[in-house]
């Protein structure tokens, strides 16, 4: 982000904000104008910054990251910003996506006599950028943006400036807020809204934003595609405040709850939501089906990080620390217990059995999208083939692992529907196999 | 809690789950059948305790803690538990409550040539224990509950035995769960759930419960009062999937919605709750007036702690982060907001701004409770009077402070039907000033 | 202390200066006027305060402490300061020494119904104080004076004054140090050089020194007794730069090292001190006997605390990388070994054997202090007669067991003539067993 | 290092023994025989390795490092070991030395199109060993040391082995250390001394040792080279126990001193050193000058890092802590002041001010190596010419300036015959100017 102001606080709460899409490590980047400064650690935002390193990185223009160490083998050199130094250039990048072509170009460029510092696509794009760097900065990202295939949203700092892009086809959500003072782009407008941005809107697909001091510019990769946004970001990813490329979470997901109530109904005493993703849909199966809402599963809201697993009793003690079920409430009833998806199953196994043990006595499952039955490409963390549940078991195979009394999934059309946006612009994927781009398995 | 096996993982565990109870500091101490240890920090239960410490914590009995340090005059002396030796006997205690005669008994106690360590009603407690203790805990313990007046919940460890009590009016909330290794007492139930106890139930008013190696034992102060337990912890204190004294927090606070809509209705589009406590009142609410429940304030989860705030601007920056309204559901709306009380108006006020400023037409403001009149003196940390803003303002006066377009409190009747519990056996004091023991005021 | 600017800072640094003196755990209490704050914990004092809490502990009055944890258990509530309130007054002490009749008082103020907080000495101390406190401090102190028997420097915190004792022998050292802003009491002077004191002089035995924003007053408790001062704080606890009751550390050490040389003259080729206490008797041993002194032990600066010891193998590392014999000085070689003291025997036999390693031909021992035979009571953390290899074995037999080829220890009268101070005003219970105050042995 | 047994622990101790030569940030990287786990922090050794991480870094191969962040720049991705990934193998190193070409190297490759991630010479190794690896590490290795011109000692890691390799003039030490079990390099061999290496021998200029669980083998770079190693190691890098190609530092200190008094002989009462690397020094000036040694400064041994700075009263009180005049030993006293060097010239004036104040009558100042009046290329940490003292002032010039009584630098001529070995094979570049390795001055 750009401020007037410093902007290491400010980013600070930036980060926080977008805390819920990466919970294990996270950095950030803060030019004062000559040089580049960087610092990065283990665990949530408000653990890694304190006031003193805050006070640290002085500068008006920065860019930040929070991300899932898991996902990158919980080396410390995969976590992000990464920093590049190139021709008396110094770059820093944050960056959010999957690059198909990521080890194709690695291992071209490792045949060329490059060697990598991490093993993430992360540092491939920075590396393109630096080397096409001329002068021009947005020259670079175009040439970057036509070499790199897959999902990316990333923000690009320089001594002098921030450059934001956005791949062709708008596959993770990208978002600029501003106000006569600040600029900010984060992947959801929770970010630019606690910062007070007056004006937010989408960065488009293939655009590409250029923040100075001096303001704001647009520019845009030749050709654009049909967008390709990734509906899992509604089903579940983005926080249900988030507006991107024109959809609200909340309402999507709400939507798909009363559509799904349309397709599979069931004569339930009480529709409970699987929090936090699960509310929105629950509400809106309730309200379609006239059935109550109630909350059946209690949250632990301070049990974020995953802690001291020694043996298989604790293990068991930590899942059941994260959701309690609510005996008072489920005691007797028949319930419509409502998830935004399933992916391996064992979750919706393990709190089905809790939910009966807690007295329910009848537990009908319901599933706000399609089944899960291809990977993601594209930057979300799922499991191969062979552990989606739903790649290998039919639905009334998986009812019956889940032991649920019935089960059922929104159909694609409804799922579409609850966009309301007439065009399918969007990367189903996961869901149908159609991977807008293609992805390349090594 | 006493467990056949190691017990602080177990410990650590139970105060993650009641860490809503106070999320400043905490602190632990565990017996090893010789002598007791502890273990005392500020932040968060998983930022306190980590592997190689509750390592050290090695024993089968011990007890916990959190609380609120800003209740504490942020002083490390004041954190739990304490500690007390006397007579080759060592004592450890951990407490929940008020003790309103704490300063009578201090100052005669300080004429008498006592000097204490910490500000805190715990020590006068622990400190009366320990002289009444003449090889009979049981019978120290109900002679300093003869002379301690107020609210308590206590848990008392020495080298083989821990000893729980309760005040005799059962103002402050203590339950008992068991299974055949482990007993644990806790300020709530969810603590013994996730620790799997099959068998649960409360402490009573005024009982003593002392857990050994060999089992449970229970005890009676002579005489028992009529209950009057605090029924501030339905309306907000508990979590919801606390059952306290027969009385389960979302039930109550789900039929307080109900009531409120049947006493109070408002012609409106949407309700929507202040999250966390509100949300079950909301839904109450919701149903009985069949208007559509929505979720139109998103919290974040991530920042538990406040931090740093340096300026007025980053103050309120730390404020609107903790709560983001939802534009896309709250724009063109007229809204029912629900939460569970006013205290001193000033976080409604700047709510019900935001809302606004999010694009909703109308807000009627409704509270589960009465108006908070009296400052508490059992625990509940209130501020004083001339800070209440209904002790000062009418109802009519309050809306118009908080700019609601109207605004309702359940009734005093309905807020006790409530309970289902046809005798009024809670403590109200809070909003009708009739306070069950007379709180001293030096 | 006192400064006329803030004091935390200025007590950071003294403490620094003192940590040699107890490196595990430490704390510091700051009154700004109204009330104590204190910060305690565990490790080196740059650990425990940092930038934040410093400015946090804000006040022109102040008192610190560091100590070993392991002479206290191992328990955090035996850090120092402690703090207690008594009759609307704030006290905080830091005390070093010990008191024989500790278990004695306590067990009577047990009986009388007191309980503690602690196990160590200073609680009680405190608590006489803040029993006997009726607006006169100093008298307190003077009451408390008489009934505790040992030794004690201690300074004494309340909201407006700070009051420094010393035992009426003054068997721990205790000095005073100001300029025209700052007064500090310190065990040692090296904390009131590094502060630019001007005037520095020994608190005596039996003063007491009230220190305020006025300046400083001294009292006396009556009928001085003749001073028996720790006599091995010359020979190992105080740094070399300490001039404590006339007597200066380094000078007196080397004055030992000439007097053995005399005494116990060997012929060797080169003289070597145990480092750091053993250096300046191994220069006075070398200068009267004119063999070369040289470095033939490097200390690991780095390695001040003990670590991780998971096996016997790493244990061993640890103790090896804290010395290491410096084979090209020591091949070939007849060395004079120098220490300051011979306790349990262990650590000489090992550095005996490692110095034979490095390929030394001859090992003569010469210890600048008489045979250890008798436990210390006045805060010298020694072990029990049966654990002090001098108490059990003969010379000859020490020698044997630590494998030196010749070992000598100073005599008692050479010993004594070191101080240079005729009369024997002294404290050797160590050596001699002549305790100046009866130890009560329970 | 290698070891049959957990590498990660031994590290953890030859890292420690090593501190001496970074005190400000370090790390280590382990292979578990199929991947390279790395772990980087700030502060010293024991403050960034806890148990629990030393117990992730699971493997039998391993290499570390200490440094000074401030030559780094304070930046995070300046901490070593550096990692590296090219053509599907892991790579990581350490490193000390000077790379002279580096910028021009650097530069090269930029224009090539490559990106650096960090600021440090060692990158620019590890990418050349990287590209030029082509499945055999040591001929790779050998390219790129013909290409790299300056002072090196380096270890890289790689899953399966461990190669280290010394430029051909020898610049910077190191040494292998092995026994039956244990392979280890190191920059000094303390290291290899406190592990129990039974044999220890230099890494010969040139020379590149290849260590796998089989064993070791030597190779080298053809046409070696005069060796001319740092001399500045004996001077004042190495701690005084280290033999580095066949020069034992203490010894070499010594001689110095000796040479220096015959030389420069002054009329004084007491020799006093600058501790800690001028001890060895004035123990051989005051044998040879049968002029008394003297501990006259006290080092505080807790104050290594520096710490908080906020005025300029404080920063002198930094200073102070961590050297203190012995009043006692020095007042009244004619005395000749023995230190390795002067840089700047400030430290000097700034001590001989503090000697004068605390009695001393005369100073003279006895220096064991001739003036610096070169910036050294090679990794030792001196400033620029116009910040050299020797550079610009006559030594009579100098002595004013530091205000001594008199002041003598040892000859190049008796430096060189301190070190017995009759052929110079020394870089004395910092003195002379001759520098081995043309500095490229960018």
């Amino acid at each position: 982000m750009f401020s007037n102001s410093s902007v290491s606080t400010k980013l600070f709460f930036a980060l926080n904000s977008l805390q819920h899409r990466g919970q294990e490590s996270g950095g950030m980047t803060v030019s004062d104008g000559e040089k580049l400064i960087r610092k990065k650690g283990q665990g949530l935002v408000i653990d890694i910054f304190k006031e003193d390193n805050l006070n640290a990185l002085k500068g008006n223009l920065g860019i930040g990251h929070v991300s899932y160490t898991a996902s990158r083998g919980n080396q410390d050199y995969n976590v992000e910003p990464l920093m590049g130094f190139a021709k008396k250039n110094e770059f820093s990048i944050a960056f959010d996506g999957n690059i198909v072509n990521h080890q194709i170009l690695r291992t071209r460029l490792e045949e060329e006599g490059i060697m990598f510092q991490t093993s993430i696509a992360t540092e491939v794009i920075l590396f393109l950028i630096a080397r096409y760097y001329n002068g021009y900065i947005v020259d670079a990202i175009k040439k970057a943006m036509k070499v790199i295939k897959g999902s990316y949203s990333a923000v690009l700092l320089m001594n002098n400036k921030m450059v934001a892009f956005r791949d062709p086809m708008g596959i993770r959500p990208l978002t600029i807020g501003y106000n006569d003072n600040d600029v900010i782009v984060a992947s959801e407008n929770a970010a630019n809204e606690i910062l007070g941005m007056t004006n937010t809107r989408d960065i488009l697909p293939g655009e590409i934003v250029e923040v100075t001091k001096d303001g704001i510019k647009s520019f845009f990769l030749e050709g654009p595609k049909k967008p390709r946004h990734c509906i899992f970001e509604y089903v579940y990813v983005a926080r249900e405040d988030a507006t991107l490329d024109k959809v609200n979470a909340y309402n999507f997901r709400r939507r798909c709850g009363e559509y799904l109530y349309l397709e599979s109904p069931c004569d339930v005493d009480l529709v409970v939501p699987v929090p936090d993703s699960g509310i929105p849909s629950a509400i809106g199966f309730s309200q379609e089906g006239k059935i109550p809402f109630a909350t059946g599963l209690v949250k632990n809201r301070y049990m974020g990080r995953s802690f001291i697993k020694p043996t298989q009793e604790l293990r068991e003690l930590s899942v059941k620390l994260k959701l309690n079920p609510l005996k008072t409430v489920l005691e007797g009833k028949r319930i419509a217990l409502i998830d935004d998806s399933i992916v391996r199953g064992t979750t919706s196994a393990n709190l089905i059995k809790r939910i009966r043990e807690a007295g329910a006595t009848e537990v009908h499952m319901r599933i706000t999208s399609p089944p899960v039955c291809y990977p993601c490409y594209y930057g979300i963390d799922t499991p191969s083939r062979k552990n989606l549940i739903a790649a290998n078991l039919s639905i009334e195979e998986i009812r019956e692992k889940i032991d649920a009394d019935s089960l059922a999934f929104i159909s694609p059309d409804a799922f579409q529907r609850a966009t309301l946006i007439r065009e399918d612009r969007y990367c189903k994927a996961c869901f149908d196999g159609n991977y807008p781009v293609d992805p390349i398995i090594i």
